[in-house]
Formats: C-alpha cells, sequence, structure tokens
C-alpha cells in the first residue's frame, strides 16, 4: 500500500461522503467495491453530518464519522444525488472541507462532481457527471467531457451510476495496486461479461457473492 | 402494465427477499433500478424476517414486510450473499414461501438462485449464479451455464453482481414494457458506453443521479 504521494503505507483511510438524499447505487457500488480489499489497515468509512443519511428511495447508511474528518483522509469521495443541488447552496458545509489533492485522492460520482466543483477542486479541469448535472457543472468552469471517468492528476471524476466501478478501480490501483484493482472490479462483472465460472474467487478479496 | 400471466393489472408488487449477510450491490443494485419505474401502482417492497436486516459490510435495509408475503407478489427476487447458505439449511424458513411461477416472476442474483433451487423452484431447468456457488447449485440437480442472464420461462437467474441489471430489466419489460426497461437501464451506464450527455434524462424515469 500506498500513499497518494507515492510513499509506502501501513494504513489507508478512504472516505466516502454521504448526505440526505443521495442515489443508491451510486453510493453503494463504490462503497461494496472498495470494501472488497481486505488487507491490514485499508479503512472505508462514510462520512456525513448525521448518525444516518437517507437515500432519495428511503433506504439509510450510517455515517461513520464528521465530514470534517474528510481532511485526515487518503482518498474523499463524494456520492451523489438530488441531495448535492442542495448541498453545493450551503457555505457553512462547503466549509467543513480542507481538502488537497497534493496530498489525497479526490473523487466524484454522477452529481458528485458539483460539489467537488463547488470546493473550487475542478477549477481549469475536465471532468465527467450525470447528463442532468453537465450544465450546472459548467457553470463552475468545468470542461464537462463524454467519458465514463476522468482522470486529472489525483483528482478523478465518474459519470453515469456504473461507472462508480471505474472511480473504485482507480483509488484502489492507486493506493494498492493494479493486482488487486483488477482482482476486484473482476469479482463484480456478469458472468460471460468479465467473471467466469473458472475465475478463482476464493483467490480474491470477495468469496461469497 | 401486465401481469406476468399477461393481463392488464392496476397494480404490481415487487418483492426483493432480504435476510442477513446480503451483498451490498446485489440487493441494491436491483432495488434502485426497480424504484426507477415511476408508475402508480407499481410498488416494490424489501421482505426479511425482522425490521432490519445487516449486510456483510455491516450496512442494513430496512424490511417492508414479512418474507410471508413474498406469495402475493407479482415478482419475487432473491438477493444473495453469504447469507444464502444459512438459509438453505432452514426447513422453517423455506417453509414460509408458497411460490408459484404460472402467476409470478420469480429471480434470484448470484447465490440467490440456491434459495430458488432450495425451494424446488429450478428442477429440470437451467441456470446461472456466481461462481463459488455453483457447486452447491449443481448439488440441487440443476445445469449451470455461464451466461449472466438465464432465462426459462417466468424463473430468471442473474450471474455476477452488475448482472442485477438484466434481471431488473427482465422484470421491468415482462410486466411493464420494452420502452421503459430500455429507458431504466440506460439510465445506470456509465457515461460514453450507453449514456450520452444527449441522453434526455428529464424524460425518463430517473432525473437527479
Amino acid at each position: 500500500m500506498q500513499t497518494p504521494a507515492g510513499q509506502p503505507a501501513d494504513s489507508l483511510s478512504i472516505a466516502i461522503v454521504a448526505f440526505d438524499d443521495y442515489t443508491d447505487i451510486d453510493l453503494i457500488l463504490i462503497w461494496d467495491l472498495l470494501n472488497r480489499v481486505h488487507l491490514p489497515g485499508w479503512n472505508v468509512r462514510l462520512l456525513g453530518e448525521r448518525q444516518f443519511h437517507r437515500s432519495m428511495t428511503g433506504l439509510s447508511v450510517p455515517v461513520h464519522g464528521h465530514v470534517s474528518e474528510a481532511s485526515q483522509a487518503d482518498a474523499v469521495l463524494f456520492s451523489s444525488g438530488k441531495g448535492t443541488r442542495a448541498k453545493i447552496q450551503e457555505p457553512d458545509y462547503l466549509a467543513q472541507f480542507a481538502l488537497d489533492p497534493r496530498r489525497q485522492l479526490l473523487g466524484s460520482i454522477c452529481s458528485g462532481a458539483l460539489l467537488l466543483a463547488a470546493l473550487g477542486l475542478l477549477q481549469g479541469k475536465r471532468a465527467t457527471t450525470f447528463p442532468s448535472a453537465k450544465a450546472t457543472l459548467e457553470g463552475y468552469g468545468v470542461e464537462v467531457v463524454p467519458q465514463p471517468l476522468v482522470i486529472e492528476g489525483n483528482v478523478a471524476t465518474a459519470g453515469g451510476c456504473l461507472a462508480g466501478q471505474y472511480l473504485a478501480g482507480w483509488v484502489i490501483r492507486r493506493l494498492v495496486g493494479e493486482h488487486v484493482a483488477a482482482a476486484v472490479l473482476t469479482s463484480c462483472q456478469p458472468v460471460g461479461e468479465g467473471l467466469s465460472f473458472d475465475t478463482e474467487v476464493e483467490a480474491i478479496p470477495v468469496v461469497n457473492s
């Protein structure tokens, strides 16, 4: 394992930022895949502002820490959903983040890019998002390009719910390595489309799907 | 909308069966996509045995009804995860289901196929599952084939987490029609891989991802 700056690391913390009115798949796909890395010191947490946050369909996720803790994480990923449109309008919310792409991997799925932009982290960069968030994202001076994953140094944006797999793969590749990233991504593919009955799932970080 | 037998319907109930130690993605991908159908009378519920069930990673979902209510649903889908291995060993659990493929669509994602098999619903049929569940499924006399979705009349099995999209698509296609199924599936694809910035997401059943 290594830090975003390329230094060897004994532990790595990955924060996924949640809020009310998040999109279920977008948050859970990233959460599930990042939790398939079973290495000592690998730590994935959901950050928010309350004990639980509620999705657009009425499900909820537990919050493991406050959003202000994101500044200490090695990687910070913003989830998506209708809730992003409210959060980008709240200066007090945004002021709680002190993120730095020189020492952190920063990323988003779908409209999570609006939060990265509102925090000034996409200034002069290319990015991707969900179609319904494109115009708002462009309003921040971001060049929005039609790709599933756009990587700009230590900042990556993913567009389209199932592109969450590419975002999770990028984080794992950067912090752990290509071998584990490939194994995790393989483990979630449809049978016959990347996963086969010959895949030794016992040998990769997920066993019992 | 129409029933599994092809009769016009004013309302349709879709049940997703949950239990402890479920796999997050497998359950939530199906749940999220089925909830993108915004039609009056379309009703998606999670069935289980307690107020909440806990996933393999420690998240949880609320339970909207008891598993014994599955016999009244128009479609019943079994989720997956380590929990299936426990449930197939519990005769009292299995005895609560009275499913009938003549009047219901029945389906599974990954190791959820073990529950369909334990209920005698895959007898003499072809099916697919997660690689680590293949041998156990074959032990029920099922022909396991390396495909992402296997449809046998009103019974469908999906293999590999992201094949949940095909299972959800099958249910929507059968009960609502191809147009809505295609719109829902398009709405979750990665940008540039099925979803484009020209896709009119406002016109399909999801708006704010």
